[in-house]
């Protein structure tokens, strides 16, 4: 993993070099993941002319549980606990002779980025703005195949719920056993909060557990994700609780449904994330639904469950080949509930086959 | 509660406007939480000469989980989808006439600050430092009241989890698990990510659960807490697992025992941050365990996990009555393990009994 981590880092290093920095400070705890590997909470990762350093706030464990860092790296750890390691990395990088310094301005606070002003007065502080962000837009067949088992982790977990009695347990408790079977799975632990929204609950995007219990002739809508090796996928279905659902439920299912689909078949190399969007929210819109939804359809997963693209109205640019997505559209009703579908897919050219898709549990309307 | 919130926030305009600001922006989730009630993510607090408002990304729900804000405020929500309720937060303090508004730098990203400045260019933009998380410091006592039931969870939780079968089982597991019961005795969730530490790996402040299982002879170190109605609480126990400790374990024990025992009998009203520290500190020097021991003995706790003040070696100021803090030294051997014990505690004076010690499970060596 060194080479690619050092060509990660080469790529960034240009890009700082480009906007006129010798040096550039990586703090966004997933960017320093995505250049550097592992590293405890707070490191921070020096971009030097050739050198790059991990400054740490405390020393390595011996055996760290998420892995340990690109071992090319010089790692530099406090002398004393308590200190900010952006503020030692500023103080290096001056005493290294370096005349500017390129900072997330997007993460580090005033507060911060005071401190790094006056700890280095003679270093000139521009901003990288989000160029690690864009490189991790794209990814590696490595780092899909992470997204790949994390997926799988959430499809096992999601359909052993599905054998289970859902009947008067609460959307807490379903949610904490979902987390739990992630973890049986083989997870890191849960990519997100797991959400779980029975009965009126239903179909709002992150809606948070609450000790309401399932009901027969609910909607159970249930979104979830595992983390594997740092990377972070997402799934999302609603289901019917009873034997038969209502007529109503099986047009607003058919609906969401087909406002999904229509969003995924758009997933090509090229198209707009705003395509991407409008493809689902057309769906929607034409059958009256255009008040209430979610902001966007979609976005990229990765290090971080939430990470670019967006796949909104506004959204500026368009798809790659190799570029993991959400798509996830939900209709709520105000007091009756709604449905959301939501898949992690990959997008791929038509000569691949198309989008591939990650979550593969089943879309259609389980009556359970 | 109104009533409450309106006070508070009439401190916090007192700090603005001693500061030579008319307005305010508090963006820092728990002292929105703290100012104006339970509100949407994102949701931002605009304090005016008179008029406070609260600017949420998206509508409140119709009954969420968390509850609701405080219904006195006027609400105002964004328009459109994916704004920024801070930079809508400086437009309508602009457009209400104020000349300056005092902002949290130690919170707002240097991009967003620059947002703000370009919405509002009339606008003079001040530092609010952490006026409000000082405001937090003291506890009234219906937070005390949360922080003990709270309290009272953990200790269920950890009771129920030491009846059962440990040999065998890995320290996810056992994290998970103790997160299911916290749950199950009506919390809102875990406060914060449970540690489950065994054998080598215990006695490590915050170590992250691994898939290693828990053996005969080991040292088993946990560190849980609840979070109810928003209050946060920590206890952490070491065990031992099997019929009797070595006798390594029980001189560890008893060692940092008495470490933590001086830091809670020097926990009144008056004492200074560095001195309960130092309580603790002497007591792990004297026999030789300077090195490796973590950077504090203690931290506030309430809406937030780790608050003001910090108990550590170069903390300015004196413990106030009504604050809750946690105590918990610990000692880490490489290679063999180690002992932590944490409590959350309230500061009292001594004439109503000195410190209350809300986490109530024993601190008696346990072999189980």
């Amino acid at each position: 993993m060194s080479e690619v981590y050092a060509a990660r880092r080469a790529r960034l290093r240009e890009r700082a070099q480009a906007g006129g920095s010798q040096s550039a400070l990586v703090t966004h705890p997933a960017n320093v993941r995505y250049l550097a590997g592992p590293a405890p909470q707070d490191t921070v990762l020096l971009l030097g002319k050739r050198d790059d350093m991990l400054v740490c706030a405390s020393p390595l464990d011996e055996r760290p549980a998420e892995g340990r860092p690109d071992e090319t790296l010089h790692i530099h750890t406090l002398p004393s606990p308590g200190g900010d390691p952006a503020v030692a990395a500023a103080d290096l990088a001056s005493a290294n002779g370096a005349e500017s310094m390129a900072v997330e301005e997007h993460h580090l606070t005033v507060t911060r980025h005071r401190a790094l002003r006056s700890v280095a007065p003679a270093l000139r502080l521009t901003d990288i703005g989000g160029a690690a962000e864009q490189l991790r837009v794209i990814k590696d067949e490595e780092e899909i195949s992470c997204l790949r088992i994390a997926a799988e982790i959430a499809d096992q977990a999601l359909g052993e719920l599905l054998e289970s009695i859902l009947v008067g347990r609460t959307e807490r408790h379903l949610a904490l056993e979902l987390e739990r079977r992630l973890v049986d799975h083989g997870a890191d632990g849960p990519a997100f909060a797991t959400s779980v929204a029975t009965g009126p609950h239903s179909g709002r995007r992150g809606h948070r557990p609450t000790d309401r219990r399932v009901e027969e002739g609910d909607f159970l809508a249930v979104c979830l994700g595992a983390t594997y090796r740092g990377y972070r996928c997402e799934i999302g279905r609603t289901f019917v609780i009873g034997t038969s659902p209502a007529d109503w439920q099986i047009e607003l299912y058919d609906l969401v449904f087909a406002a999904q689909r229509a969003a995924r078949e758009s997933l090509t190399p090229g198209a707009a994330y705003r395509d991407v969007d409008r493809a689902a929210r057309q769906v929607l819109d034409s059958a009256g639904y255009s008040e209430g939804l979610a902001p966007l359809t979609g976005h990229g997963v990765g290090l971080e469950i939430d990470e670019d693209p967006q796949l909104a109205p506004a959204a500026m640019g368009k798809l790659d080949a190799c570029v993991p997505v959400t798509v996830e559209p939900g209709v709520h009703l105000p007091g009756r509930g709604g449905v959301r579908i939501d898949d992690t897919l990959v997008v791929r050219p038509e000569a691949d086959g198309g989008p591939e898709l990650l979550t593969i549990t089943t879309k259609e309307l389980l009556a359970l």
